[in-house]
């Protein structure tokens, strides 16, 4: 932890940002730079393939948006109890587009519910308002804990389970925008996508061929803009 | 882990229980114990000061129930986001009675939340269908999370943001029973009462004198029966 928080400001205007490090997360912290008075950035691993790599991303966005404050959140027991090819060292990534009214076998069960469960944990005790997080219904991954149902019950679920003395909401405000539309919104934001990583394979390089690479390949093409970010090789 | 999980069965007469090694928790898996063909175990470590003590009892309970799975989780990053009297090394602990309409300040910020959110990961991954955990409404501590309101929402959560693949449903038989009814239940199920920790202190005997040790002296003194757990000193 890093920078002093005053537990006594006004939290309706203070942010956490759960940041993985990937386009939408870091599109999603530059948002919600603009909305809050103070930012506070959450990192999790979870023994996802790219945890090492994804860590150097939100370091690097940590220098670049000077946090005030930031936290990295270690949930190696995900790795016992989540049944996911992100996580631990098999080889089923799947390389194919996401079947439409499939669930990608790259989907962590619940992973944002434990998410955000925690991020508002830290929220109720430093008395911070408000938790973004990136997730995208539109145009996307197809997981279920990325819709607008979830994300409303999650706002319900906090009104229920905290004592209400610091009103927490959570803010998704990607949920309705296509990929090239993120990719749009973080130029004008002037965001450093050079930093962000959507690669689901732990190398130097985004391979360019998994469904993350692809997605985010598709959207920077579509928005007219190249991808600052190095790859193996581009279709 | 132990025990082989063959997640082909049935999933609907499968049960995770939250088992924190308290009276409360030691009540609900038996119950859940009679309502389930096939019984996990789930018991979280998050600095709370009786860690140990509770990893114990935790022990003990699965030597006696002998579950077909169980899991110990490290929550350590709790310490770091979540201001409770319970977790850390301070001297903060109230010895009074809980006070009607205020939290007490061994109220861990939005606790439940992230032990049912780690429940359903791996209840989804597993295939189970019920999670129990002994949340008490009537005649306890005013946790927001322990609230009937909570585990409804929590319920719609899980809907909202799972495969649906399988159905998972929260469950606290407890939720409307006193402290006195849930000895007798208790006691009815033949729980081993001596191997439960309530103490909010980290020791070799119960203190007697915390607001958790009293609530319980109290249960079992208006069921008519002695606790076997030894205390410091009773009233």
């Amino acid at each position: 932890m890093t920078g002093n928080i005053d537990v006594n400001n006004s939290a309706t205007d203070r942010s956490i940002v759960l940041l993985s490090g990937g386009m939408d997360s870091l599109v999603t912290a530059a948002i919600a730079r603009t909305e809050s008075s103070k930012l506070y950035f959450l990192h999790a691993k979870y023994r996802q393939r790219t945890e090492k790599r994804e860590l150097q991303s939100f370091k690097d966005l940590i220098a670049h948006y000077q946090p005030d404050g930031y936290k990295t959140i270690d949930l190696g027991y995900f790795e016992e109890i989540a049944l996911s090819s992100l996580i631990g060292e098999n080889d089923s990534i799947i390389y194919e587009a996401n079947i439409p009214g499939q669930i990608p076998d790259t989907y962590v069960p619940f992973r944002n519910a434990n998410l955000l469960a925690i991020a508002t944990s830290w929220a109720e005790s430093i008395k911070v308002g408000k938790i973004y997080i990136g997730a995208v219904e539109e145009d996307s991954s197809g997981y279920p804990d990325c819709r607008e149902v979830f994300i409303e019950a999650f706002n319900r679920l906090i009104k229920a389970g905290t004592t209400g003395v610091c009103p927490i909401e959570v803010r998704a405000p990607l949920l309705h925008l296509s990929k090239k539309e993120i990719v749009l919104k973080g130029m004008e934001l002037s965001v450093p996508f050079q930093y962000s990583w959507s690669c689901y394979y732990n190398n130097e390089q985004a391979c360019g061929r998994c469904s993350s690479c692809r997605l985010r390949l598709k959207a920077f093409k579509e928005a007219g803009i190249d991808d600052p970010l190095p790859y193996l090789e581009r279709e």
